[in-house]
């Protein structure tokens, strides 16, 4: 199978959308999906969704559409989401324990194995049946368990110097809370809420101008 | 002042970021700054940057640069962040308590006023100050607060319907946590972490082939 390393990545992120919908459809027990109703859901054309799957090399039979079992298989598989992912939370406070209980975490390969903090009253504690480490024994517990991708929960100024310490521990890719752009040489994908916030502001200020 | 409403949306995401670099210039007590140092912060071009200034008909002086204090003021303006938003938090399971408590909220411009929950030994109690209303309240509690952005962290069964109720009380914008596409006539901004996870996932893969 030729690994499509190369895709685009507003591809990827359209791609993980179809997903969305694809489960769906087996979930519903139907057997077929034309490009057309996929393209309905997210207001894409029917050409968008036909040129971002023919990057997987999957055609759909004229007339008869997809099957979205074996397009979510071949998403899956091109998202490198046909394998079990390793996760650690970095940091417990409300927005890490939020993630440990995120349902969809628990589904889709993505597995929950550690938590660390440094407050003590936590350490030892579990959520959702995972152990909370202190933050000192980070290095150990990510080799042992195994760990790629951490979530970087922790306040802004230690950030940094945490996220430095996941990458030496072997850490390959971040998904970052903080407040803080980093300086690691792995992908990080930040989530910045107030950034997000800001541009439904302005998002909503053009569209009613009062 | 020219209100800079057709800025690209991409733009818009760029000039976010600056913000903070003006921020933290300003919180440092400089009073000149270069497009090559905001650049350099994000891994932009310098043109890039001057570029999206010039968005705003902000020039900068050659040699000199631009003052941090009157670039963030004029970003704020073009983002409509130089007023307040009112918000309201809408389910206060773990992600809308942890954004209730998120210290940028709270700054900003953004003031959450009100939240709401099903949950009857939530309703009447206060998270950060804020009153929890049963959603039955819903309208007259976001007429009366003059609400104008919600965000939606709401179980995914439930979303579709209250969002449509929030876009009747008058929401204009909404900060979406449930994982589904919302039909609403009002700007959407999807805040989809499994996606993001995915994304990570798909990165890593990508650049660390083994």
């Amino acid at each position: 199978m030729p690994l499509p390393t190369d895709i685009p990545r507003p591809t990827v992120k359209r791609l993980s959308l179809y997903l969305r919908t694809l489960d769906l459809a087996v979930a519903d027990g139907r057997t077929t999906i034309s490009s057309s109703t996929i393209a309905r859901t997210f207001d894409f054309t029917d050409a968008q969704v036909r040129r971002d799957l023919a990057c997987l090399g999957q055609a759909g039979r004229p007339g008869v559409g997809y099957s979205p079992a074996s397009l979510a298989t071949r998403i899956r598989a091109a998202l490198s989401l046909d394998r079990a992912w390793n996760i650690a939370i970095v940091g417990t406070g409300k927005i890490g324990t939020a993630l440990m209980g995120y349902p969809r975490f628990a589904g889709g390969g993505f597995k929950v194995l550690a938590a660390f903090d440094t407050n003590q009253e936590r350490i030892g504690t579990t959520i959702f049946d995972v152990v909370i480490h202190p933050l000192s024994q980070l290095h150990e517990v990510i080799l042992e368990a195994g760990i790629e991708l951490a979530v970087l929960a922790v306040p802004a100024d230690v950030a940094q110097s945490v996220a430095e310490r996941l990458v030496e521990a072997g850490v390959k890719g971040i998904l970052n809370f903080a407040p803080v752009q980093l300086q690691v040489n792995v992908p990080v994908q930040p989530i910045d809420l107030s950034r997000v916030l800001e541009q439904l502001a302005f998002e909503v200020s053009s569209t009613s101008p009062s």
